[in-house]
């Protein structure tokens, strides 16, 4: 063993996830030497409150709240940095990198808006920047879209991407429950944060859009170009009407790749219970990809979590390790050789699950199909549903269509007396 | 693009997986200079027969029934193998290797067996040996397991490892058809195989078990230690059994690194249908793992055919490519540096699922129990399910046990007059 090199790591942050990580390198310490030829040494831990931080590890010695001992120190040759938001994260990437050090990040909201910049910087100097963790925590998708899959033309990279919408979801599919009390119970067993915004908007799940699409197609995506559309108006009644035609309600990141450009869009959507993606129920994730070599694959596991996101981080410490002692950091860096255009979300074709209250009188039916009919909206099929009192409540499900014309209906719908309200509008999977 | 490396390739076996691999390679061709930094040339193709090979290439002047043509070729630096069976495709690689040449296979017969011996030459001269096509066909799985996952100590993999058999179970369990019904219809669809010997008596799958095992646990696993059980005895009355338990019946290929030892196996198993293996049907594969900082992980897609597994092998090619023009071929070698024990399969714990046709007169449930308690089973439940004539049918689970206690118990059962018929045994996942 007298041959094994030291590689020196600084850890930026030691919240919930830097405790994760430097629990697994604890745990992988004995092994790391036979695994990679290695062995993997914390040599410092950047964290803004030196008492809190003590109890957390081992040997506080390893704590500074001064970034300085960090980038100035040459032996330390990976930083990893789990601080999260954009600032000071970025700028301290950008030195580590400027600096000659290996970045591993799981840093989506930074990676999904500047990732051009700081893989940019990193294969100016050969050195390596991951981030596996960024998108699906645990679950390898990065490395397998970039290296296993580079066989392939990848035309569909759909996701659950998001835990505490799928928690949501679940509770409301399993136990009909309204989204509020689904989102209470989320936030109470802690999957849901204070303020859920990000996640029940569909916000956290377009950053992971923007980076899978980008690795899977090999052109740029950023987080500005994806539509983002949330679960917040979703209904158990909606969830209800979806099982009886045999689907289930996801929040889907859909990245497609297509002859009119890349579509990259976050939304609620209608999944036949049969596909693989309607089966990951809970907190769990899972990323669902096609290509014209490897047809269907799916990739399932913890999408968030202390350890499982460590996983990730950890898995790549261990390859640059290797890289490190090969002399081959860098070896992949940015893979956006494209200049694809992305689609506006007007442009985009899907299917409409379409849920209204209407007058009950004779000639709705044939009015709304009038309206989309002039709009260049084929229709698969109406359905009359209930009756409350005057009003009738009808659902309709369209063809594949172009996104401005069911739109363009939608405003009609607005203004027709005889429509009182539209109840629910939400994208169905696949085609007609 | 003046400075794009030329790598020269040699494909041994031009057969499905081999006329794979030429589309993939042809339709990629454009691409790989842009996605790894360099031009991937077929220059020859191992073939028996030129002029039936001759057809499948747009120029024969690569063919070549020649071995010393590639060998002796100082210009090819990769040897893909899709010939299968031993030798001569061991012969080859080994001789290729020692030239200095990379080499991928998907030739899972000769890994699960000489993995060591080919992987030890790979080391010797530092080159690149890979084999991810050789398990689950294009579904990553080698590549997660060693360098995503390598945070983790992991404890357990599980797969649906082999297309036909999930195939058969899938038709037995949808349709309810009996084994060689629906072994009949995987035959005449070209999911089985003329002697379908190995599929079904989960002979293919214990390979894949092999390999896997010696992946996940740092420690060499061949087939000789894997114990094999096929799925020819299931019966349509098993599944719908096991569906009431709210089970499915699938032949898992188990690893599991145990106290005891590692435990590596493969046999049909109740699981319950809510686990994410269950809903993984017809030829589709899937591999389910645990790891103490992941957690629960699968990777689900196409475990064969010619695409896919093309996928996979021109993902260990652009790997390779990368490696050479970094100068770091070789950069993971065997990760074998454990000698853990193999468990003896009497030795593995599981439960049981037992039905057998006994007298219909009181007592007979207790000496069956009795017969347990004295061999130190404990039971789960024990349920009288119908009767015919003189005989009843009975139903046990039980709990989890070792697999000698169990086959002690069988070995009294077989000998009473009481008992007609020891119809299943199937062993059932989890702890009670």
């Amino acid at each position: 063993m007298s041959e094994v090199k030291k590689i020196n790591i600084a850890l930026l942050g030691l919240g919930t996830v830097g405790t994760g990580v430097y629990k697994v390198l604890k745990s992988q310490q004995e092994e790391m030497p036979c695994k990679i030829g290695a062995e993997l040494v914390i040599k410092k831990i950047l964290v803004r409150n030196l008492e809190k931080a003590a109890a957390k590890v081992d040997d506080p010695s390893v704590l500074t709240n001064d970034w300085n001992e960090i980038i100035q120190d040459g032996e330390i040759e990976i930083v990893i940095e789990v601080m999260g938001g954009m600032e000071p994260a970025k700028t301290y990437m950008m030195q580590a990198l400027a600096a000659g050090k290996n970045v591993v990040t799981a840093n989506k909201d930074l990676v999904a808006v500047d990732g051009k910049e700081l893989l940019d910087m990193a294969a100016l100097n050969q050195k390596d920047f991951l981030f596996e963790a960024a998108v699906a925590g645990g679950i390898p998708i990065i490395r397998p879209l970039k290296q296993c899959l580079a066989g392939n033309h990848l035309s569909e990279v759909i996701g659950i991407v998001n835990g505490t919408t799928n928690f949501i979801l679940t509770k409301m599919t399993e136990d009909g429950m309204e989204f509020a009390d689904a989102l209470a119970m989320a936030t109470e067993l802690g999957y849901a944060e204070a303020d859920p915004t990000a996640d029940v908007e569909g916000l956290d799940a377009g950053r992971k859009v923007a980076i899978m699409a980008s690795i899977a197609f090999n052109s740029r995506v950023t987080f500005q170009d994806v539509y983002t559309e949330g679960i917040t108006k979703i209904t158990a009644t909606d969830i209800r009407y979806a099982k009886e035609m045999g689907c289930h309600i996801k929040l889907l990141g859909v990245a497609r790749n297509t002859e009119g450009g890349i579509e990259a869009r976050v939304h609620p959507m209608l999944i036949p219970s049969t596909h693989p993606l309607a089966a990951v129920n809970d907190s769990f994730n899972a990323v669902f990809v096609h290509g014209d070599a490897v047809d269907d694959a799916m990739f399932y596991g913890r999408g968030a979590g202390e350890l499982p996101t460590a996983s990730a981080i950890v898995g790549d410490v261990c390859d640059i390790a290797r890289n490190i002692r090969f002399g081959c950091t860098g070896r992949i860096s940015c893979t956006c050789y494209k200049n694809l255009p992305i689609m506006k979300i007007e442009d985009v074709r899907s299917r409409y699950f379409l849920r209204m209250q209407v007058e009950d009188h004779p000639g709705v039916l044939a009015s709304v199909a009038s309206v989309f009919g002039n709009n260049g909206v084929s229709i698969e099929k109406i359905i009359q549903k209930t009756k409350r009192g005057d009003l009738a409540e009808i659902v309709v499900i369209t063809d594949s269509i172009e996104g401005r014309h069911f739109d363009d209906s939608l405003k009609i719908f607005a203004s027709m007396s005889m429509i009182n309200e539209i109840s629910a509008v939400i994208r169905v999977y696949g085609h007609s």
